[in-house]
């Protein structure tokens, strides 16, 4: 039953009877003993239902367009016919885009461990000869981007984020006067989890300030390039390019992968960067590997067949997204739009919905969801260090449950919300 | 035609004599043009055709035995029913063997860069607190672990190899005294590239021998562990156990993969260790990856079925292998034998021939190939940083050409040498 008053013009006797109300509800959820998880973007069985043909690939046809046998070592690049059609569809010239393993999240790792004993291309020094140093990272954001950051030792300093991506002025003003900024955490289409795309002006601004570090990096993670839920997809702006432009060339390194297009964690990865950039890479990598898996990198491009084959494989992931997200949107609405205790994004892409509660009680929500079966992002996890200053924040992810499912586990979320507000407001 | 006397035994006039007999040979040898390549430990294209059926797999079956949909995320610890197939294989629990990725290699990087970071589970520091750390390399050996601790700052000790293993009298005697010698490459049965298989009694002094250093590990790389040329195998000694018995259960870190067992580059990867290493290990690794390619993993489990299918598979290798390792060892016997100017190992397994030319004339002999068409690897390049003390020794990798091109090589090389062996005993 929808709430229909706010929560802020009730009277406290009112928001006693409500707080019993929503005990009553939350009573009736738990006797449901229900088993949902709604913790990590993970694609639905239909979804990967829809790659089934890739099971059987190659055949009896292991060889690469150029002669390749994809079965040996080699070929450290990735098959240039994969990169092309990704590049294509990323915004990026084949010489500028390499395919890898199984997970991007390894080409983020390892480029931050290359650059820490290393150093980058335009390193004065090894960046592991920096103790005090640190990374920039727009919260809400991805837990783990600021795993690797947080365990390989860097300070991690919170970025807001706006509607149109990292709140550049506080950026700028950082970057430009602390040379131990070493980089910032970027999902630029569909942010996880807010489903913020970053304009371009945002861009633009990201790729030329100035900063005091000459090898600041834009850990660029496009996870969710070609993942829109509407009919009209936001554009792969050209941020190499506009890099380039700006005479920051280096700046960028662009990740994706298929791991949510065609098999989470049996698709493939790829990084794009400048010239410089990528020999830097396969220098550091040919330390640890003598080739990616070219089988498997055969076997998408031959499923896919060219960057149009891919743009109608998503349009059908969107036919199954699409309707979770807006089952959620419309739980959240009427559950909880009257009471005005929590707010939420309306993505247009991506994996997740960002749900914003009654400040401090985050926590709560999730512990009392955990306690009635539905398995929700532990409070803070879109936070460095895991910890929201505000204790608002929760990440849903709508993707991996069937339907009605979503619906049980939105309507129990709500009431959840609902209980904590209430709870909270009567503590006062 | 066979060199007839001992080149040691040859006046000088018998030298010139022989050194433009040796120059024809290498004039007639550059007038056939050859292109041929033994640089490379690959398998050939008759070996990649026994793993045919794995390019189709698994088809629609892609649950494991636990009803795991292995399209989705996660099993950083891989799946159980292959790792029940490569334990029993390799004499390692199901619990203490993990499987991972593509390559093997990885693992091995990825845990020195962990234990750089932030140390083993037995480190009072991280190892790059140390900055004269020391890693010991049995030489020759295998060029990409040198390539390891080089690009990670290690200082390289070359440990000499005898017919059982290193040396390990003089391994016992560096390590006692000076705890920055934090690891040793070891690669136990068929070492790369002599054939070495570890004895027995040199595998229990190695994992009972004191250290200075309380983080010691043995980088064991089992490269070749079901890799015979005849028709016994060598045994895999449960070194985990042996450790763990001498005390020391976190010292090995054992390393395996099917790059030469199905697709090498398609492959899949083992970590075996103790308990306490791989919760360290899944611990560092979840940092870069949400789980390794669990669909080729299953893909693997399907095609072998068993322990005794992996068995039966390299029964078959063998027999396209063994030919090709005794050609060269007939030609070389038959070209080099009298001149005695040459040595070379006989393998029982794995995938390389250890050639030791007269002192001083391996880069010679190299150059001489290679302007005649034939690839070899650089000479010093089994010796840490590249360099062979005495410009000695060369390694053969035979597996990638069909038979009557390694012969031409081999017949190539041999000229090589030859000539080579004359120039150097005529300038003295």
């Amino acid at each position: 039953m929808p709430t229909q008053t706010q929560y802020g013009l009730m009277s406290p006797d009112e928001l006693v009877a409500e707080r019993d109300r929503q005990t009553a509800n939350y009573t009736q959820l738990k006797s449901q003993k229900l088993t949902l998880d709604l913790t990590r973007g993970k694609p639905s069985s239909a979804q990967l239902d829809l790659s089934q043909d890739l099971l059987s690939l190659p055949g009896t046809n292991f060889r690469a367009a150029d002669g390749t046998d994809c079965r040996n070592y080699g070929g450290l690049t990735g098959l240039p016919e994969l990169r092309a059609i990704f590049g294509e569809l990323l915004g990026i010239p084949v010489q500028n885009l390499y395919a890898a393993g199984n997970a991007s999240l390894e080409l983020m790792h390892d480029t931050v461990v290359y650059s820490l004993f290393a150093g980058t291309v335009d390193s004065p020094a090894p960046w592991a000869n920096e103790p005090g140093r640190k990374f920039l990272c727009p919260s809400p954001g991805y837990d783990r981007h600021f795993a690797i950051t947080e365990a390989y030792g860097f300070e991690m300093i919170a970025i807001p984020m706006n509607p149109d991506g990292p709140d550049v002025h506080a950026i700028e003003e950082l970057v430009a006067n602390d040379p131990s900024i070493k980089g910032l955490w970027a999902v630029p289409n569909y942010s996880n989890p807010t489903g913020v795309v970053y304009s371009e002006a945002v861009v633009k601004a990201l790729v030329s300030m100035p900063t005091a570090a000459p090898d600041f990096r834009l850990y660029w993670d496009n996870a969710y390039a070609v993942h829109p839920l509407v009919e009209e997809a936001a554009p792969n702006l050209d941020v190499l390019g506009m890099a380039a432009a700006a005479g920051n060339p280096n700046r960028p390194l662009v990740f994706a992968s298929t791991s949510k297009i065609t098999f989470a964690g049996a698709g493939v990865s790829f990084i794009g960067a400048s010239e410089a950039n990528l020999k830097w890479y396969v220098q550091h990598a040919s330390k640890k590997t003598i080739g990616p898996d070219k089988v498997n990198q055969l076997r998408h491009a031959q499923f896919f067949q060219d960057a149009d084959g891919v743009r109608a494989h998503m349009a059908k992931h969107r036919k199954i997204m699409a309707p979770k997200f807006a089952l959620v949107r419309d739980i959240l609405e009427d559950r909880l739009g009257a009471s005005k205790t929590a707010s939420w994004t309306d993505p247009k892409g991506g994996y997740f919905i960002s749900l914003d509660v009654l400040d401090g009680t985050a926590g709560r929500v999730v512990a009392l969801a955990k306690e009635a079966g539905i398995a929700l992002t532990p409070a803070g996890s879109a936070f460095p260090y895991g910890k929201d200053p505000d204790d608002r924040n929760i990440r849903l992810a709508p993707s991996l449950p069937p339907l009605d499912e979503v619906a049980s586990a939105m309507d129990g979320v709500a009431t959840c919300v609902l209980l904590a507000a209430t709870e909270k407001l009567i503590a006062g």
